[in-house]
C-alpha cells in the first residue's frame, strides 16, 4: 500500500494543511534553488547541453534561465528540454541544497519541473499561484526524502547517485499535486517514475553528474504526463516484489516507518503539526559549491585565512604542513588529491583547504579551472595531509597549520556553517543568491528576482519569476 | 578499459568486416522487429501514449509507424517521441525477439532509435543506406548483448528488466556507429547511456513494461546526442568503481570475457570470423506473443489441438485435467493463474495452455481482453495444473491430458518452435510479419514493407521503409 498511500498523500496535500515552518523551509529551498539555476546557467556544462540539444528543441514556450545576455534574447524551448537544462544548471556548481541524512539534493529537479509545468499550464490558460507552487514543492520534496530515507544509507553507498534515483519519484509526486491527479493516476505516476532511476556515482567529476538532476526532472514529468493520460504501472511499484525498494534499496529499511509518520501528519490538527518535524525542514543550504563533507574544512580554513592574514604572501608561505582531521566520508566522497579541473575539484578536500587558506573564499569563482591549476594554490594544496577521525561528525573538522619555524595553529570547527546546527540565515542565502545571479543577469535584475523568490506566496501567477529569470 | 574498448569497437565497425551469417541474423532481427513495431502500433497502450504525449510533440519530421489509417494521414513527431512510441509498439505484444541467455529483447530499442535518427540525418541531407543501418544495428545489438552477458543471470533475477537497462547502452553504441563518433565521444555516449537504466520488473503486466523499451531508446539517443556535442562522462562507466556492472550487476561476471571475444573478432580475417559465433546470431524470434518460457507449452498444446481435433467442442469437453511439466523459470516469470487482461495473460502459462488447446493458435488476437475472459477459455484454463521439473531445459515441456473416461494423451516438446535448436524460418517470419502488419496497413502495403525489410542491404536510402510503414 505504500506507493498508493504516498501518492494519495502527495496529490491531495493542500496549502492550508502545511505548517508555517514547513512553508518557510520550502520557500528557502526554492530561493536557494532558483539562485543555483540562474547561477549555474552560464557554466560550460550547461552551454554544451544547450548547443547539443538545440537542433531538437520543440514547442518554444518554456524558459531556459539566465540566457538573455548570452543569446541577446530569451532562450525558449519545450517543457522537457527546459527542465533538463535548468536541472543541469541547478546542480552543476554543487552549490545546491542537501538533505544530510540521505545526501539528496532535493529541490533542483522538483523546482525545474514545476517551473516548466507551470509554463505549460500558463500556455493552456491556467495561472499557477505561488501557494500552488509551494504546496506542490512540499509534496514532491517530502515524498522524495521519505523514499530516500527508506533506502539510506546503503543505496547511496553502493553507488547510486540518490538525487537522480529519487527525484523522478519526487517530481511525479509534485506534479500529481500541481495537476490535481486523482490518487489512482498519482499512483501510476509514481510507478512510471520509479522505473526510471538516473545516476551511478562513477560519473562524479564529469558533466554527467549534473545531468542526473536534469534527467530526473524529465523522467518525473514524463511519468506524470503518461499517468495523466491513463498509462498504467504497478500499484505497488515502490514496496512490491521486484519493486523500487527491493531492487535499488540494497537491503535497506522498509517504507513502513516513513509511511507511519506521513499518516500522522495528515491526521493531526494544525497545532500538533507544528510540533512535528517534516523532512523538508531538515534541508540545508551550502555556503560552498562542493561536496558537503568538505564544508567544515573550508569553514576552518577561511577562518584561519581571516584571523592570520593569509592573503599576505609572506604569511602563507610560512606554512609547512596543513593537517586535516576529518569525518570518514570525506575520503570516500572527496578524496581526489590532484583534481585537474573545476568539476573534479568539487570532490577534493585538498583543493577546498587550499582555496580557503590562500583565497579566503569558496564560491564558484574558486572552482574555475584556472584556479584549480594555479601554481600558488597547487603549492599550498601539496602541503595538505588529511587523516580520518572516526569519532568526528560529518559537520566537524580540525585544521592544524604547522609553520616553518615550528609553531602550530589549530582551528576546530564543530558545526560547519550551513549545517543543521548552524544553518545559513535568510540574509546569507540572499547574499549567496546575489553573488551567483548578479554576474548572469545583472545586479538590479538579480535583486528583483531574489525579492520575488522570497515573496512567492503572494504571487497570483509565478510566471513573473520565469520572466525575471530569463 | 572495457567501456573504451567496447565503444571503440562499436563506432569503428564497418560493413565489410561483418561476416555474412551475422548480416543475415541482423536482417532477420530487423524484419521481425519492424513487424512488431507496425503490429503493435494499434495497441491501446501505444494509442494512450500518443494521446498523452501529443501536446508536447516537437519538430514533426519523424514517423510513428502504422498510424496512417487511424489518423487519416501519417503521424509525425520529433525523433525522441518517435523512438519512444515506436519502441513501446515494438514490445507491447511481447512478440519481439529474445536472446535466450540474457532474456534481452535486443532489436526493438536499437531499431526504433536508428530509424528515428536516420530520419534526422535525412532532414540534414544525408541518406542512411541499408548497409549503414545494418552495420549500426549489429554494433548496437552486439554491445548490448555482451554487456548483458556480463551481468547475467543475477541482474535480471534480482528484478531488473534487462531489456530496458542494457538497451540505452546498445542504442548509444549503434548511434556512435551511425553518426561516426570518434572513440572518445563514443565512450562518453556509452557512459551517459549507462547512467540511465530503465525498468524494474514489478511493472510487468502493465503499460509500463513496454514503455521500458521505448524509454531505453530515448535514453541512448540522448546519450549519443550529448556526447556528440562534447558532453563528458566517466571513461570507465561500465567497469569502474561504482560503475554500471558493479552497481547493477549484483555480483555477476566481469566484462573481461566479453571483451576478449570482441577483440578476437576485430583482429581476425574474414574466413576466421565466419567460424566465430557472434551474440546476435543467438537472437531468436517468437512464434507466440508472450513470455518465451511458455512457448514449449503452447507449442505442445497447439499440436494436441490439431492432432486431436479439439476445435470440436465434444472433444475438448472430454478433458478432465491438463498437466504441464515445465522448466523452473516458468513459475517465476509466467505463473499468473488468473490473468484479467491481455497484458497479464502474457505472463500466464495457464492462459497459454488454454488458448493452444481451445483455439489452436497464439497470436495477438488470442491475447485480446475478451479472449482472456471468454468462459470457454476460462473453463479449460481452470483445468490446468503445472509442475516444475528441474531437469527440463527452458525450451522443453510435456503436456499430459487426462480425459474424462480416464485415458491419457501425452505430448512432449523437446525444442519449442522459435528456439535456438528449432528456429523460425524466413518463411515463418514472413507469415508472422504479414499476420501482424496487414491488419494495420493493409495486405498489399504489408507485403511491400516485408519485401523492403528483406532487401534492406540493397537500399541506398532506408527512408523508403519509414515511408512504407506510416
Amino acid at each position: 500500500m505504500a506507493t498508493k498511500q504516498l501518492a494519495t498523500w502527495a496529490c491531495s496535500l493542500e496549502f492550508s494543511s502545511v505548517p508555517r515552518a514547513v512553508v518557510d523551509a520550502a520557500v528557502r529551498s526554492f530561493q536557494n534553488s532558483l539562485g543555483c539555476i540562474v547561477g549555474g546557467s552560464t557554466h560550460p556544462t550547461v552551454q554544451q547541453a544547450i548547443e547539443a540539444l538545440k537542433p531538437t528543441f520543440g514547442d518554444a514556450k518554456h524558459t531556459i534561465f539566465g540566457q538573455s545576455t548570452k543569446n541577446a534574447s530569451a532562450l525558449l524551448t519545450d517543457a522537457s528540454n527546459a527542465a533538463l537544462i535548468n536541472g543541469i544548471a541547478s546542480h552543476v556548481h554543487d552549490f545546491d541544497d542537501t538533505h544530510l541524512h540521505t545526501v539528496i539534493h532535493p529541490a533542483g529537479a522538483v523546482v525545474v519541473a514545476l517551473l516548466a509545468c507551470s509554463e505549460s499550464e500558463k500556455a493552456r490558460g491556467r495561472s499557477v499561484s505561488g501557494k500552488d507552487f509551494i504546496t506542490a514543492l512540499v509534496a514532491g520534496i517530502e515524498i522524495g526524502l521519505r523514499v530516500g530515507n527508506a533506502v539510506s544509507p546503503n543505496h547511496y553507498s553502493e553507488g547510486w547517485h540518490i538525487t537522480g534515483t529519487v527525484s523522478p519519484i519526487a517530481v511525479a509526486a509534485a506534479l500529481s499535486n500541481l495537476l490535481h491527479l486523482q490518487p489512482d493516476k498519482a499512483t501510476n505516476a509514481l510507478g512510471i517514475a520509479s522505473t526510471q532511476p538516473v545516476g551511478i556515482r562513477v560519473h562524479f567529476g564529469t558533466d554527467t553528474k549534473a545531468f542526473h538532476a536534469g534527467r530526473a526532472a524529465q523522467n518525473g514529468m514524463l511519468a506524470a504526463q503518461l499517468a495523466q493520460g491513463g498509462f498504467t504501472a504497478a500499484s505497488d511499484a515502490l514496496e512490491g516484489r521486484r519493486g523500487w525498494v527491493e531492487v535499488l534499496g540494497n537491503n535497506s529499511n522498509s517504507l513502513d516507518e516513513q509511511l507511519e509518520q506521513l499518516a500522522t501528519f495528515s491526521k493531526q490538527d494544525q497545532s500538533n503539526l507544528n510540533r512535528e518535524r517534516w523532512e523538508i525542514e531538515k534541508n540545508t543550504f551550502k555556503p560552498f559549491p562542493c561536496g558537503i563533507v568538505i564544508h567544515p574544512t573550508i569553514d576552518a580554513c577561511i577562518q584561519l585565512h581571516n584571523t592570520h592574514n593569509l592573503s599576505d604572501r609572506t604569511n602563507i608561505e610560512r606554512i609547512k604542513t596543513i593537517h586535516l582531521k576529518v569525518h570518514p566520508l570525506v575520503f570516500d566522497l572527496t578524496g581526489k588529491k590532484t583534481p585537474k579541473n573545476g568539476l573534479e575539484a568539487k570532490f577534493s578536500v585538498y583543493h577546498g583547504a587550499a582555496i580557503g587558506l590562500v583565497l579566503g573564499s569558496a564560491t564558484p569563482a574558486e572552482y574555475e579551472d584556472h584556479i584549480v591549476n594555479d601554481p600558488h594554490v597547487l603549492n599550498i594544496r601539496g602541503k595538505v595531509v588529511a587523516e580520518v577521525d572516526e569519532r568526528m561528525q560529518s559537520d566537524e573538522a580540525v585544521v592544524k597549520l604547522t609553520m616553518s619555524e615550528g609553531s602550530e595553529i589549530e582551528k576546530p570547527v564543530q558545526h560547519a556553517v550551513g549545517s543543521l546546527a548552524h544553518p545559513m540565515t535568510n540574509e546569507q542565502l540572499e547574499a549567496k543568491f546575489l553573488k551567483q545571479v548578479a554576474p548572469v543577469i545583472g545586479q538590479s535584475q538579480a535583486e528583483g528576482l531574489d525579492r520575488l523568490a522570497w515573496k512567492i506566496l503572494e504571487l497570483e501567477d509565478i510566471s513573473v519569476i520565469t520572466e525575471a529569470g530569463k
